[in-house]
């Protein structure tokens, strides 16, 4: 096993593998997204994407496309076959069986059920084995499932939307709408990427928002065709929330994080309570998101006020910024974007790097990585 | 005189004469910026621009460079040749006397001293014309010029710089530094390309700034070739400048606004004491941009602070936002970037159109114009 150069054929057949995985993106949560392409004399033999957990891996649709002919070619894979027995037997297992003689990978999967586990596998059967093709990429697909495996903890996208000047309201909580038609669809999209959305009472109250997938305003053609519900998860830490709010209108998972059950109502089938450990008498932020990574949450999308989301970049939870901002001026005396504590100098201020930027419409969209001290 | 539909040739030859005509961006004022193309038998045999006021138009040069050749050829001009005797004779008479028989123009002049005049006078003498080609173009070229044609006001460019939260500085007043260096080298060329930097006494004051353009950090390269320095126009209703802020270090061209003349203090002699019709015992914003256009300011760059600028917006005199944007998250207690009256409806707030977006090192840059109403 070592990494070495690849050949431009390598580099077009993982480019594909990777665009196959990108298809099941809104589907196989709590699954990373794999594609897997086949090669044998320089043409593509068998190809396939994972759609769903507990459906067959991407190996295995390659495999089964490429039948005996697999014998001799060469897989490239987004993600290292797994070696153990999971839903569905070891894909490692799978190509030794059909003959490959070369298996290719992006990256190491940082399971600790694989783990490296699965390329030592091949090369014990005297297959030839690469990794770290187009490892960026690869990583790009599976922002939530890595970084859930390698610290228990989801991928938080906050989702913010604000005027030129930073502002979310007016004085006197006038909002609707800051920003344009194309900007709220494109927030779909972001919703059905996600595994979890994450707001607080305030603003399910307040914007009485139902926070689900409006698959109607979909962009996206992969989501279009296989959007998913993501868990709805609404901190509630004084017991806030009544069941005739909108929210409940939508009959998908929601779970409600609290300090104490709320037992002066009944909840739809699909509510769950939560009780969390508490940080001054309200829901710790940390112990929450960990609890969501155990029921295998990879992506949360943060939809959240000034105050929720300011703790999270405060406590260092949040990992990407996606910032919509129109081409508005509201003014100082309008609500600010986000609560943080004051600060004394410029060292103190959080960072981000910026991603991507682009126009959606007639507004901004920029995404930015948090910076970690 | 008709408006013809053009030749793929004559979309060349235009855009080659507006390329030429950027060249004197940075050094045209109170003149508007021209390019022309002398092309025959589908040859360029003469092309130029103007390069400073008082010295030739830039179909002087073209003419000069094609000599006798011209007769015949078709001229290409980004702005309608005058036809009146300025600092140097009509270009539309030299023109008929080279003999070219077609002559292409982007735009009509919209000075009143033209207006029309000149492509007459060269039908008049049996030529051939034409306008309207590449038309956004060539406006794009005179934003400043051309404003003040029509108008008697100049173009207003506000720079603005903040983090993603649209905050200037943290509460107890630190800023240094939010945006990145790359910003600021940026804002260097957008002193340059300006001529005046319109700014507030307390931006003076409190940043003591010296509004300057700093020939060492420019990047564009015609700056760095040419580059002057803008008039600075500081408002200071109150006369709470004084001699020694490093603003008047700068041996260069000040204007200070005043409501009455500050008697009190010796001011270098490149300072010049204006007094201004007042508002509420304030410079008004817009009789100071009606005298700045009446001394042939064509293009102003307002930089400001969140007070002067919402006036400036507030008062719609503002034309084009360039919003510099630093990856950081300052917090709502940090200062907002604009201060204007608190709206009680949407419809209300002032509204922008993007018109490009770019990154500039770590930072965001965008450019909107102010959506009138």
């Amino acid at each position: 096993m070592h990494n070495n150069r690849f050949s431009e054929c390598d580099h077009k057949y993982m480019a594909r593998a990777i665009e196959l995985a990108k298809r099941g993106r809104f589907t196989t949560t709590p699954n990373p997204n794999v594609g897997c392409v086949l090669v044998k004399d320089n043409q593509i033999i068998g190809e396939g994407f994972h759609i769903q957990a507990g459906g067959p891996h991407a190996e295995v649709h390659a495999l089964k496309m490429a039948g005996d002919n697999a014998k001799g070619a060469t897989a490239y894979v987004t993600l290292e076959p797994c070696s153990h027995y999971g839903r569905t037997p070891p894909c490692a297992e799978g190509l030794i069986k059909a003959g490959v003689s070369r298996v290719v990978a992006a990256m190491v999967d940082p399971n600790p059920e694989v783990a490296g586990r699965g390329l030592k596998m091949l090369e014990d059967a005297g297959i030839e084995t690469d990794f770290g093709l187009l490892n960026d990429e690869a990583e790009a697909l599976n922002l939530g499932f890595l970084k859930r495996m390698r610290t228990n903890l989801p991928y938080v996208r906050c989702k913010l939307a604000a005027s030129l000047d930073g502002k979310t309201a007016l004085e006197n909580g006038e909002s609707k709408w800051i920003t344009s038609s194309e900007s709220r669809r494109a927030v779909q999209d972001l919703r059905a990427e996600s595994c979890a959305v994450l707001s607080g009472a305030d603003t399910v109250i307040i914007d009485n928002a139902k926070l689900n997938v409006r698959l109607e305003e979909l962009t996206d053609t992969d989501a279009k065709l296989s959007a998913r519900q993501p868990i709805r998860v609404i901190i509630d830490s004084q017991n806030r929330l009544t069941p005739d709010l909108a929210l409940f209108q939508q009959p998908s998972k929601i779970i409600i994080a609290r300090t104490t059950l709320d037992k002066s109502h009944t909840w739809p089938h699909f509510v769950e309570q939560v009780v969390v450990e508490q940080n001054n008498s309200k829901v710790d932020l940390s112990a929450l998101l960990s609890l969501l990574a155990e029921r295998g949450v990879n992506l949360v999308l943060l939809e959240a006020g000034a105050t929720l989301a300011g703790k999270m970049f405060e406590q260092q939870l949040v990992d990407e910024l996606v910032l919509f901002m129109a081409p508005k001026l509201m003014g100082h005396s309008s609500k600010s974007l986000i609560n943080l504590p004051t600060f004394t100098t410029m060292s103190q201020v959080p960072e981000l790097e910026i991603n991507t930027l682009k126009q959606v419409g007639q507004d901004i969209c920029l995404r930015a990585l948090v910076k970690r001290n």
